[in-house]
């Protein structure tokens, strides 16, 4: 970014506009990347015209912009490989209104997920989509995110009606509708969601709110290996129990979390599975069924948590599952891959991962939204261990295949940002010709956020 | 058409083609028009490369191509206005395979709901997304169909998971994944859905299938006005009862059904609730608590239906709930809006809408799928009663200004085709724009349907 573009931002944006080292520093870093890059600027923006003012200038003086929300994405996407201002939305953190007739709500991009919950849970609503950060609904539409409750409710995507975008041309559009559903002309909503800040600015959002369920049990059981897990996760679906949450996490990363949280959970693989009911009978009647079927699959330790309380603990545990492991491993780098597949072929591919990280003697966790389908793969390694990381990059590499030969996707929910491209070019390889005719539609001079998604 | 093109054609596809009157008469109308605008030959699709040679065809030799599946869309969309080829892709009617533990099913564009629904219903699975006429899921796709199912298990859009599209440029796609979920690249899978054919041709669909409801029973009850069984509908949802269907149909229409059917239903404005649960004592809770509701928010006559033969006849009856119209006013041509509103907005607007109809006089019955906000004004009139057109077209006007003022959409499942093309650009006026961008993207001569969605 040269003088002149930083002096039109500076007269634009007075306070607003930083070039402090800590403020760019933290603007150029995320959870996955061992190195910084800086923007040249950060900008919080304040307002809509804040923000189509920026791609007003960033046009005018050909600088790129990648929009920075909660910065908590996995996969690189935040980083400003190119430099460029880093549009920070976080302060764009309003909820303007709520709608409980409607089960809906709309808000300002940088509003979280759990600041949203907050606000709507007396009108005994919630949002459902909670991955384990504490990200934003502009952030978590644009990765496409999900977690522990899309088995149930969907994923971001699902639970988007209908989006506000500045666009490189200078517009600002409204995709989607605030009805439940439309076909009126081209979907342009779904192109924004997941497109990681390449196509458009997302400035306002409206979601859809979903009704608290009334009575909630959650199974903890243990198996003897994960792919019995992952089989026991399959039937569960497959008796159409319809689980708030089903989630898998293996016997190292139960170790990492009661280490982390001070629990005693017996260290084997195991599923955490939520159940609900509108009633207290109805619900004795579907936990009686799960819990028959979990012991037909060879469950061994089996408890249940009752009271909200003991609930709360379980999907803690769950959200610091990440934290938890990098605590047991300081200094240690980190890789998460984010594989999806079809439900029928779950056991099969997870048992084939965990097979390859052992032949590898890979230190890996497993854990997994199984419901899904979804499993994350958490590596780690000394950053500088390079025989290892070689290790870790070719049984990454292998699993992917696996997932795709499976009819799977190399992510879930995590996204592509830097680290997935080459990825995305084995998966959509057939394709890729026009996805970068829609970046070239929405961005022909490739100023936002250069460098993500496309290989 | 020139001849080369059809000699061309005639070369490559022998009897395939067809320019026989009768045949392009059929491809050349639909419910909702009046006059015939025929093709100049019909080729019925046997294969993919079938679909790639037309389109290759097409562009060297300039014609259009106007897909038709089943031809039941309402708003003209199979109507080549320009002439050229029609393609027709019934006959690519396999459902190529089950997977009962994926919950999915992969079928060519052809094959209809119904059909499906017959193949998987031995693994106690379904297909839930069910509009009125017996429609294929190439073009219940293109559409973004939807029906009585929406309401608990989403539109077409929600059910589907992967597309095959031949696309214009002579590449065929792969779009979406057969995993539940993915954050892999731009979503180019629901640029399609919806798309009416417009920006390439469906070849193949992976759609989602889901457990047969264990109990069912279905309520019926009446009200003083659409407006209290509109709001009592709202009551409905609010009470998270998740229904399976949750249908209102009016006086006017209930008589229609009862002339067709030869059935006594109370001639009122009605709902018809169906609900499920996993267990015979949960269906009693959840019956108990929806009749409370249904009784306090006014209902009169109130009955439910429980045998699977009964069930049957109510949804059998709403299913022909058009035709029992048509039935009824024979030499009446007809018009169907097909507005949808954020649910807390249904009471106002759906009276708005009836007091709209009564001022001016006009026969119209109102059906909707009201758990998703959606509505259906039904009108009808002698073809050449000019001054009742006319009057239908501004009622039709002003009821869309009132449902995008609540947020709302002009075409909830049916569509823009050729004769929603104004109310789209009043919904979407901001982003037209984008719309003929991406139309551009993937028909840069405009061969591929012309004349639909974009004004
Ligand atoms: C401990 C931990 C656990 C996690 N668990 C999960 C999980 O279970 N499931 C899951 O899906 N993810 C998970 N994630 C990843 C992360 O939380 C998600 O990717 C989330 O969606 C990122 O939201 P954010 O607000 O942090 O966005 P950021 O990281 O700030 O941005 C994400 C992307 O969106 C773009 N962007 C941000 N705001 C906008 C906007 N307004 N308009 C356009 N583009 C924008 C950015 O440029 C970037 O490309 C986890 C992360 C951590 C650290
Ligand atoms: C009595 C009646 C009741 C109805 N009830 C409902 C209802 O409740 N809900 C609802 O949503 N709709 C309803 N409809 C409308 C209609 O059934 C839907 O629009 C349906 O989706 C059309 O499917 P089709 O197979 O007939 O497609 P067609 O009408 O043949 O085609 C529809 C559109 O898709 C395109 N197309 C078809 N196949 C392909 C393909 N393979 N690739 C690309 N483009 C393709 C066509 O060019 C056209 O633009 C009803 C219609 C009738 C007559």
């Amino acid at each position: 970014m040269n003088t002149a573009a930083l002096e039109a931002l500076r007269a634009r944006y007075g306070e607003r506009l930083s070039t402090a080292a800590p403020v760019l520093e933290a603007h150029g870093r995320d959870e996955s990347h061992p190195t910084v890059h800086p923007p040249h600027a950060v900008l919080f923006a304040h307002s809509e015209a804040d923000v189509v003012d920026a791609l007003r200038l960033a046009s005018e003086h050909g600088f790129p912009v990648t929009p920075f929300a909660v910065g908590s994405s996995l996969e690189g996407q935040v980083i400003p490989v190119q430099g460029g201002l880093s549009l920070d939305v976080s302060q764009l953190n309003r909820v303007l209104s709520i709608e409980p007739g409607g089960f809906q709500a709309t808000v300002q991009p940088g509003v979280t997920y759990p600041q949203l919950n907050r606000q709507v849970r007396p009108h005994g609503l919630f949002f459902p989509v909670d991955p384990g950060a504490e990200a934003s609904l502009g952030g978590m539409a644009s990765t496409n995110a999900s977690g522990t409750g899309a088995v149930r409710y969907g994923t971001t995507r699902d639970n988007v009606l209908e989006l506000r975008v500045a666009l490189m041309d200078g517009t600002v559009i409204r995709a989607g509708s605030k009805a439940r559903k439309t076909s009126a002309g081209y979907d342009l909503k779904n192109v924004f969601i997941g497109a990681e800040g390449t196509l458009g600015i997302i400035t306002e959002l409206t979601v859809k709110l979903w009704p608290l369920p009334a009575h909630v049990v959650v199974v903890r059981c243990t198996f003897p290996t994960v792919q019995a897990a992952a089989a026991c996760a399959v039937m569960v679906m497959g008796a159409a129990l319809q689980p708030e949450r089903l989630e898998l996490i293996d016997e190292h990363e139960i170790h990492a979390v009661n280490a982390y949280e001070g629990t005693a959970y017996p260290e084997a693989p195991t599923l955490w599975i939520e159940l609900a009911a509108p009633s207290a009978s109805a619900l004795e009647e579907t936990l009686a069924v799960c819990v028959e079927l979990c012991e037909d699959a060879g469950a061994q330790h089996l408890d249940t948590a009752r009271s909200a309380a003991e609930r709360a603990k379980v999907w803690e545990a769950r959200h610091h599952a990440y934290h938890a492991m990098s605590a047991l491993y300081p200094g240690h780098a980190r890789l998460s891959t984010d594989l999806c597949v079809p439900l029928h072929r779950l056991p099969d591919v997870l048992g084939a991962a965990r097979e390859a990280c052992d032949a590898a003697s890979l230190r890996a966790s497993f854990v997994g939204h199984v419901g899904d389908g979804n499993f994350h793969v958490l590596f780690h390694a000394p950053p500088d261990d390079a025989a290892t990381w070689a290790a870790i990059h070719r049984v990454y590499d292998d699993m992917v295949e696996l997932a795709l030969a499976a009819g799977g996707t190399c992510s879930g929910e995590h996204g592509v940002g830097l680290h997935k491209r080459g990825y995305l070019a084995r998966e959509h390889g057939d394709s890729l010709h026009v996805m970068r005719g829609l970046k070239a539609l929405f961005d022909p001079r490739g100023l936002l956020n250069p460098g993500k998604i496309l290989p």
